[in-house]
């Protein structure tokens, strides 16, 4: 394998529409870009089956591989148990390409717990890394947010917040190209004094660090307006706030497409708005955005929807290669003092 | 005063829209409700200078009474500084009628945190109820769904959020008619062992309390679906999902008008859906189901939205009345085993 390359581990078996997707995902995302290689983790005679679908120039098949993995991790088994039992899946196997540094990084749409649990078990932390995060973009008014965090840290402690901050602002700058990202905590009120004991012992940190544009206090309120690119809450908060958009945004659409078809007179009208609605919903449209990272890992771990489709996959995929050139997990350990590992893989670099 | 009445005090201070709405609010409310009696808090010549745009027939006058309050608690006040020291305000005034048992109920518009601070600290906690919660109700794709806690709590105590539980689910019973409220705890994750030390620790205690029909945990994305009638959680993560509830809902809806701006055509459509658009935003509308009652005091406290209109303060009185007739305090002390308490006033009956 090249060094020049970005190596990508994709796991074939992940997800509500694995392996359909995640292939497709692969193929297009090794079309459109020649710096990519992708190793394909899963069932090798699915892959296969699925790969005869398609016509891949023989440039794009040097670029590809496939990893054998004859077990599949389900959504619904207890997560660390399952990475512990299940050695021979395609997320184990493919979280031990990025640990062992054949890979950079590994995708994937299935179980967020076992994901979240093996990439602190299997891939591990940057030394110096509290507790890794999961880092999802919301849509919102203006640009997307990044939410940090929604994955396993429910109870979490002001220090872990404050790189949570940290981490955000610096992938933020990197991946979005916004300058001095806006970071702010959530809380349920704009003044220092509010809150629990949590944020209320957070906010003079965040206020105290550097290199992070902290802003303040945000209510939940003002998040889908976009009055932050990052916001900071435990994991808890985080999944909620995650959880309760997918949840209103869905209910609200189709209370909307309901209210539409009850009349000849709204149904004609609905036909007219079509267009312009389509658009709209795209544009606050989750999948978009490719995935959620998992930051801090030696490595890096991208988590998308369970029901993901080919386009969110392989935007997940590319954002991958962003985050290598980017060196991000290197700025990390340069920008927040974290101890510079004895592993050179650490940095990705 | 009539013993038959039920009494409510409201503040004519309170919200953007005072003393305008509040004041509208009440004598829409004494027209209708003929069992109802009202006591307008606050200035009394801005109060007197209202009531002069309407004409009130003499026995709606009858059961009207101004109180005169010189001071006004700012949203922005310290609430428990506002409370101590604007002992002329027509928060504290308000919340006094209620201590002394000359009002059953007061309906504000003015500063939540003064609200949450004076119900505790002037009218008290019904005894052996540990913390007063606030519950607003939020839509849903079915029937509305009631929030505990979105108040003051928020490091709350395992055995509080079960108080709670117990005392949304009476509410839900008797002021909505839903005969077996399903009660669910906001959590990460369905199953019993997922969440924070919090939830982990309540769960247990919810599926041993009798008197609840506890449906298990709920995932933020099930709530707008409907699929509880109660949801309990700490006033930290309630005010998250209060607030982005209202915040996404806007950014949707601007978003959405925004789209169909953008052609003649879209807003030819747009003119076409706009009446089944409107019934459907109109039954979203949160402000149609009234205030958020603060239960659990010797009496009745109702916070409604800062920028309520007079039919949200006028739904809020009306509230009121049901909640004494179907003595929801004496329920309280009853279902929940909750001492007797030596003061009459305190069932509200």
């Amino acid at each position: 394998m090249a060094k020049k390359y970005v190596r990508v581990a994709v796991d074939a078996m992940g997800g509500d529409l694995a392996p359909a997707e995640p292939v497709k995902a692969a193929v297009q995302a090794l079309e459109r870009r020649k710096s990519l290689h992708v190793t394909l983790v899963g069932k090798e005679e699915l892959i296969r089956e699925e790969l005869s679908g398609y016509e891949i120039p023989e440039e794009q098949m040097e670029r590809l591989e496939i990893l054998n993995a004859r077990e599949v991790i389900e959504m619904s088994e207890p997560p660390v148990n399952a990475i512990r039992r299940k050695k021979d899946s395609s997320i184990v196997k493919g979280l031990r390409l990025v640990k062992e540094g054949t890979c950079d990084a590994f995708v994937t749409a299935g179980s967020t717990g076992a994901t979240l649990a093996g990439g602190q078990l299997l891939v591990g932390r940057i030394r110096g890394i509290e507790r890794p995060p999961l880092a999802p973009l919301l849509p919102t008014a203006k640009t997307p947010v990044l939410l940090v965090d929604c994955g396993a840290n429910v109870d979490a402690r002001p220090s872990q917040l404050v790189q949570f901050a940290q981490m955000g602002s610096i992938y933020m700058k990197n991946m979005t190209g916004i300058e001095n990202p806006r970071v702010a905590l959530v809380n349920i009120g704009a003044e220092e004094e509010k809150g629990n004991a949590l944020t209320k012992e957070v906010y003079p940190l965040l206020q105290a660090c550097e290199g992070i544009n902290f802003i303040g206090n945000i209510e939940a309120r003002e998040i889908p307006a976009g009055a932050a690119d990052v916001v900071v809450c435990d994991a808890f908060v985080g999944n909620v706030i995650l959880k309760l958009y997918e949840g209103l945004a869905s209910t609200l659409i189709h209370k909307i497409k309901d209210a539409l078809m009850t009349s000849l007179r709204s149904k004609l009208g609905a036909l007219m708005i079509k267009p312009a609605l389509k658009g709209m919903l795209k544009e606050f449209d989750i999948s978009s955005y490719g995935g959620a990272p998992m930051l801090g890992l030696r490595g890096l771990v991208v988590k998308t929807h369970g029901n993901s489709e080919a386009v969110e996959i392989r935007n997940a995929i590319e954002q991958c290669i962003l985050f290598k050139k980017k060196n991000i997990n290197g700025q990390f350990v340069e920008e927040m003092g974290l101890d510079k590992p004895k592993d050179k893989k650490t940095e990705m670099s």
